[in-house]
């Protein structure tokens, strides 16, 4: 039966839990309807603050993410909360991630919390998280928070789906490196050292000072990452790290930073979906006898792959 | 300069590591000549066995796939290795491996070791080692040895593109659980229990039978993965695993199952590069007016970026 779109969104422009769940739910899964919940979001869109949060495992992430949700709904905002596991193929995991997670905060009707995973599917987040995103924002949400489980390459992308990007530390040797191999040490705004009531957090900060090169000179104007230590579990430093988001967003704002970045935003999306789009296409000729019989050319030694895929493009663009 | 493919591929076929090296190379790095490799190469393929390792870190893949280099080369089979890490965004990594990795075969002129890293690229890993395959079975090597490093989805992958799936396990509690987390398990079409001489490596090995339903009755001619235990450090048990392979190949060439799997990898290589193709299409788009354009509507909540994707497409594929 198809849903009643405009219906939904305006339930979940309301702040409906349940609304909110099946709009995000019919742009995961790739639903007839998917076009139109997508046209109906586009011009709700645009006001949510996205806020991502990356760092290895055990850094601290939920509790961090917890404490930024206290402090925004003590701000009297609204917080939409995506937990997203791109390593996890169990959508299982998701679910029970839901119940675990933030469970202070699952009767406040101000705060809205998602966990998506990627079910075995590569490239399946960075293709559903924005659109997840989309749904937050419309549904008023003034702060969507984006919360990585796991680490490596992912990570970085859907650091990039945000406005300002959070790299979380913990105090202990060598885990400035682990977070430089992971990737994630460049794409900080802001960077926190959790558990800093433990022995080490100064030396982590001035470690993460020096390979960030913190100290240097920059051109006036730069935004210089701050290092903001923090006590998630009992809430200490949380302000101070609301309050460094805040000047990034000011200093994004003032200088054309934001809507620059949701442009590259708005365009890489688009590029996803289309490249996601052209790839169904060709998934749909499994099977097909055109592909087939590339294959047994190509298996027969009389063509070769590079040969066969430029055919079999020709044949998609009309060439 | 240009490189002088048939005269390359003459010397590669004469068992010139240079000459392989350098293909290798011209495959991997999208060089302006690659489509004038592929085509060279492509009647000279086909004649290689291709054998994927897969397992855990630990398992001892290395070491196997050593010992099975020693067995073939007894044999007096050409061999080639390609070692793959699909975690690894350092070629630096690639590089090291080669040297520490079976330096006993180093000398040997019958044999060709390769490490390929995906340099932080997604996807990049699917692309570029069907290629190199290609390259060592046109240089004339008799059987090919693709051993993944690291784990995940990737390795299902790489997996996917070989002849015979060897799934290698080492005694431990719970070893078979990770293994079948990593979603390895299903895809062998032989077991190896390596370190066998370790306590518990006959419990390894049954629990491992009961959780491939191994005892289980069977279609008459279906293939049943057989379960070779071995110590590899010793070679011991190398030349059951080589038995196990050929009784494999044995099994899918009287069934036509062989050539139905090289097409169906065939296929699928055809798909990658066509997708790679279109993507880099889309990519050519990056500070596209028309990309740009696109972006900034959705931004402005005109536009929703599913309609853009479609804008784009229709754009490519001239529709």
């Amino acid at each position: 039966m198809a849903v009643d779109v405009p219906g939904l969104v305006e339930q979940a422009r309301q702040g409906r839990p349940r609304a909110v769940a099946r709009l995000i739910s019919l742009v995961e899964g790739a639903s007839p309807q998917l076009r139109e919940v997508m046209a109906a979001l586009a011009p709700l869109t645009g006001n949510a603050y996205v806020v991502g949060l990356t760092g290895s495992p055990g850094v601290g992430k939920s509790t961090s993410t917890s404490a930024l949700v206290t402090a925004y709904r003590k701000a009297g905002r609204r917080v939409g909360v995506l937990a997203v596991d791109p390593s996890s193929p169990f959508s299982g995991g998701a679910l029970l991630g839901d119940r675990v997670r933030m469970s202070e905060h699952a009767s406040d009707p101000g705060v809205y919390i998602r966990s998506m995973a990627t079910r075995g599917h590569l490239g399946g987040l960075a293709w559903a998280a924005p659109q997840a995103i989309r749904v937050l924002d419309a549904a008023g949400c003034d702060v969507v928070l984006v919360e990585t489980v796991g680490v490596g390459q992912s990570e970085v992308e859907i650091a990039s789906q945000a406005d300002t990007s959070v790299v979380l530390l913990a105090p202990g040797m060598g885990d400035g490196i682990q977070a430089a191999k992971a990737g994630i040490l460049e794409i900080g705004d802001v960077y926190v050292v959790n558990k800093a009531d433990r022995d080490g957090a100064d030396a982590t900060a001035r470690e993460l000072n020096h390979m960030l090169g913190l100290g240097e000179a920059r051109k006036p104007g730069d935004w210089r990452p701050p290092i903001v230590k923090t006590v998630a579990a009992r809430g200490e430093g949380v302000d101070e790290v609301v309050e460094a988001l805040e000047k990034h967003r000011a200093w994004m704002e003032e200088r054309g930073v934001l809507a620059e970045r949701r442009r590259a935003r708005a365009a890489r999306e688009v590029e996803t979906i289309a490249v996601t789009a052209l790839r169904e296409r060709i998934g749909d000729l499994h099977g097909d006898r055109r592909l087939e019989a590339l294959a047994e050319r190509i298996t027969g030694g009389t063509l070769d792959p590079y040969a066969a895929a430029d055919e079999l493009v020709a044949g998609l663009t009309g060439e």
